[in-house]
C-alpha cells in the first residue's frame, strides 16, 4: 500500500475527539476506500497530560502550533479549535505553506471564507468546510457540485438546533421562553450563556457561508439582518397555529430586486411558516436546509445539525476528499466570487406581517389602529380580537397584513404605538410563504 | 477561453429536451463555472424532422448512433433514451472508446451498474448517474463522497412519486386505489399502463442502485423483494391512522445478520410508518431518501423525484463534473464492490405486522385465531375489532403483532385462512420502526 497521508488535528475537544476516534477506529475502512492509509500524525492540545478516553499515542500530542504548521510531513491540517482567533491565523499559515485544510469553524469561514478560499486557490490547495454548517448534513458539497447546474433562487434554513428545540417546546408544550431555555440547558442543548444561539449569531455565521456559496458572492455576517427568539411568547405560537402557521427561527437568503438591479436578501429572524411546508415540520434539535433552484425546484436536506459524531462524519469526509485531491493532484474548485450582489436593505423587504398588540377594550379602537395602517398603505388581511383582560379592561388584537414593505410596516407600528388606546405592541413577526 | 467540451445527447424526449434546453440557455453560466465552454455537439433522435420547441441547429441531429459513438470529437456521451436496450449497449461502447458517460437510466444502472462502473474504471473514465435516482435530489454523489466516513446501516426511501401521490390521496381524501390511480393518470403523474410504478418495479431499480452504492456491494434488482400497492384499501389507511401510523411504499436496504454472518435486507413494499417519522410526512409526488450512518445518524434528502427540469439539474451537474474530470485528468472513484454481502431471505425478516381480516361475528372466533398465532410463536400486541357488517354477520379484526419472524407470520396466516370462522385475510402489512 502507498505511503500514508499524515493528518494533524488542531484541537481535541468534543469534535476533535470525535474525529480522532473515527480515524483511529475506522482507519482500515478509510485506507481501503482511499488506497492509502490515513495516519493521525499530530494533535495540538492545550493540556497534553489531561486524561483522555482515546487510545492516542502521547508522543503525537503537542502544545506548540509550530509542530503542526511547520512540519513538512503534515499533509492535511484539520482545524477544530473553534472561535475566530487564533484559528483563522493558523488556517492562513497552513494554506500559505501549501497544506490542505479542513475546518468545522463557522465563525472563521463566515468572516474570512472568501479570503481563505482565494489563498488556497493561489497555493494550489483547498480548504474544505462541510462541517461548518449543519454538521454531518451534506450541504456545502451539494451546493458546490450537485446543484451547480442551477441558478439558486433561495436558501431557507433551520440551522440552529438549540433554538429549534426551544421553539418546538414552546409550541407543542406551551412553555414560555425562559422555561424552554432552562430545559434545553439541562439537556445540554443550550450553553450556560445562550446568547450566541438565541440571539441568532450562530445562524448568521452559517447563513453567511451558505449564501456566499449559493449565490457566488460575498455575504459578510455583519451585513445580515439578525433578530433572536427572546421576544416570542406562548400566545404567539397559539395564534400562529390557529392561523395555520408554525413559528421557526429561519435563516433566509434570496435573490431579490432592489431599485431595478439584482440584489440579495439575507436575514435571520423568527417567522411564521405555513404548516404544510416541509420546514414547518422540522422539530426538536434537527436542522434542515431548503435550497430552491431554477431547474431543481425545492430540495431539503435534513438531519442532526450538531454533535461530535455527526460533525466528525463531515470532517472525515473532507479529509478523505483532501487526501484524494492530494494523491491525484486535483486542483480545487476555484473561488467564484465574481457576482458581488448587493444586499437589499431590510426596510425594502416585502412580505406579510403578523402583529400582536394589547389595546384598550372599548369602541372605536380598531378604527384608530386601522387608520394608522391605511396612512402607510399597509393593507390588513385579517383582524382577530383575542383574549380579553376584564380587570385591566384591555383586549388583545392580532393583525395579519397583506404583502407590505417593511419600512411602511415599521412606520405604521411607530404611529400605532403613539395611540392612547394601544397599551403595547407585543410582537411583530414576518410571514414566510 | 479553452477549447470547448463536446457533449452528445442520446435521446431528445422529455429529459433530453430539458438537458438540451439547459445547455443552450445557460451555456454562458456553465462556461464561466467550468472555465471552458460546454458545447451541445450532437443529438441522437428518432425523427430529425419532428417539430421541436428548442432552438437546436438541425445539423447536429442524427438518427445514427455511430455518429455519437464513433466520433472522436465527442467528449461526453449523455444517455437519456431510457429502457435497457439498446441504451446499455451504447453506454458500453462509449465507455469502451474512452468516453465519459452520463446517464439517467435507472434500469441500466440497476441491472448493469457494477459491470459498467468496472469498465469505466479500466478505461480511466467514469460513468455518472445522479439522475437515475430521485431526479435532481442529490443522493448518488452524497453516498459516494459526503457520507464516505460512515458505515451505512440503512437506506429507507420513498422513491416513486406516482405511488406516493396515490397513497397520499387514498390517505387524506379517503379515495380507493382505482380512483386515486385514475386521478394520478389524469394529472400525468401515472402512465396509461401504471404497472411499472404501482407494482414497485421502478422503486426496485432505484433501490438496487442505492443499496449497491451504500453498502459497497452488488444488489441485483431481481434479488430484491417486491410488493406493490394494489392490495391497499381505504380502511387500511383509516386503521393505520388510528394506530398512529401512515402507509408509504418504502424501499428499504439495511444491514442485518443472517445465520450469524453479515447480510443485507433489500425490499420494496407498502409499510406502516409511525406518524412522527420524517418519511411519514412526505406527501404527494415528493421523493425522500433517508440514510442512516454510524457517525451521522439519520439524514434525509427530499425533493421532486421526477420531471424534465429536476432531472436535467442532476444530468447537467454530472456533465459539469465529467467536464472537470476531463480537464484535470482526475481519475474516477474506483468501483468498490468488494464486500459482496449476501441478501437475507425475506422469510427471515423480523418486524411487527399489521393484519386485517374479516371474520364471522360470533363468540369464540378470536380464541381460534389467537391459537394459530400462538402455535407459531407470533405474539399479539393488540387486537381491535372494527366495523361490523350486520347483514353478513361478519366483523373486521385488526391485529398488530409484536416483533415476529416473517416465516412464522406467513405460516400463521396460512393456518388462519383455513379456519371456518375466517372469511378473508384482507391485508397483511409490515410495520417499520
Amino acid at each position: 500500500m502507498a505511503t500514508p497521508v499524515n493528518v494533524a488535528l488542531m484541537g481535541l475537544g468534543v469534535v476533535g475527539s470525535g474525529v480522532a476516534r473515527a480515524l483511529l477506529e475506522k482507519g482500515d475502512v478509510y485506507a481501503r476506500r482511499l488506497g492509502r492509509p490515513l495516519r493521525l500524525y499530530r494533535v495540538l492540545v492545550r493540556d497534553p497530560d489531561k486524561r483522555r478516553a482515546l487510545p492516542i499515542d502521547p508522543a503525537i500530542l503537542t502544545t506548540d502550533p509550530a509542530r503542526v504548521l511547520e512540519d513538512q510531513q503534515v499533509h492535511i491540517v484539520v482545524e477544530l479549535m473553534g472561535g475566530e482567533r487564533p484559528a483563522a491565523d493558523y488556517i492562513r499559515q497552513a494554506l500559505a505553506r501549501g497544506r490542505y485544510v479542513v475546518t468545522a469553524n463557522k465563525e472563521v469561514m463566515a468572516k474570512h471564507g472568501p479570503e481563505l478560499l482565494a489563498l488556497a486557490h493561489r497555493q494550489g490547495v483547498d480548504i474544505l468546510y462541510e462541517a461548518s454548517v449543519g454538521a454531518g448534513i451534506p450541504i456545502v458539497s451539494p451546493l458546490k457540485r450537485d446543484l451547480s447546474a442551477n441558478d439558486i433562487r433561495a436558501v431557507r434554513a433551520i440551522i440552529n438546533g438549540t433554538t429549534n428545540y426551544i421553539l418546538t417546546r414552546m409550541d407543542s408544550d406551551g412553555l414560555d421562553f425562559t422555561t424552554a431555555l432552562a430545559q434545553a440547558q439541562e439537556l445540554g442543548y443550550a450553553e450556560p450563556d445562550p446568547t450566541n444561539d438565541v440571539e441568532g449569531h450562530d445562524a448568521v455565521y452559517k447563513l453567511a457561508i451558505l449564501a456566499s456559496l449559493a449565490f457566488h458572492t460575498r455575504v459578510p455576517p455583519e451585513a445580515i439582518y439578525r433578530e433572536g427568539i427572546t421576544r416570542l411568547q406562548g400566545r404567539d405560537f397559539r395564534y400562529a397555529r390557529e392561523l395555520g402557521y408554525r413559528i421557526k427561527l429561519l435563516a433566509i437568503a434570496r435573490r431579490a430586486a432592489a431599485n431595478g438591479t439584482e440584489a440579495l436578501e439575507a436575514r435571520v429572524h423568527p417567522a411564521l411558516l405555513p404548516q404544510g411546508e416541509l420546514l414547518a415540520k422540522v422539530d426538536g434539535v434537527l436542522n434542515a436546509i431548503e435550497v430552491e433552484g431554477d431547474l431543481l425546484g425545492r430540495v431539503v436536506f435534513q438531519g442532526q445539525g450538531a454533535g461530535a459524531q455527526p460533525t466528525a462524519s463531515a470532517v472525515v469526509a473532507d479529509i478523505l476528499d483532501a487526501a484524494q485531491a492530494l494523491a491525484h493532484g486535483r486542483p480545487p474548485t476555484p473561488w467564484q466570487g465574481d457576482a458581488e450582489l448587493p444586499l437589499r436593505p431590510m426596510t425594502d423587504l416585502e412580505c406579510r406581517y403578523y402583529i400582536r398588540m394589547e389595546v384598550a377594550d372599548r369602541p372605536g379602537v380598531l378604527a384608530q389602529i386601522a387608520r394608522c395602517f391605511g396612512d402607510h398603505r399597509v393593507s390588513i388581511a385579517s383582524v382577530i380580537q383575542k383574549e380579553t383582560n376584564e380587570a385591566a379592561q384591555t383586549a388583545e388584537i392580532v393583525i395579519m397584513t397583506h404583502i407590505a414593505r417593511e419600512a411602511d410596516v415599521r412606520a405604521t407600528m411607530a404611529d400605532v404605538q403613539r395611540l392612547d388606546v394601544v397599551c403595547e405592541v407585543g410582537n411583530f413577526l414576518r410571514v414566510e410563504g
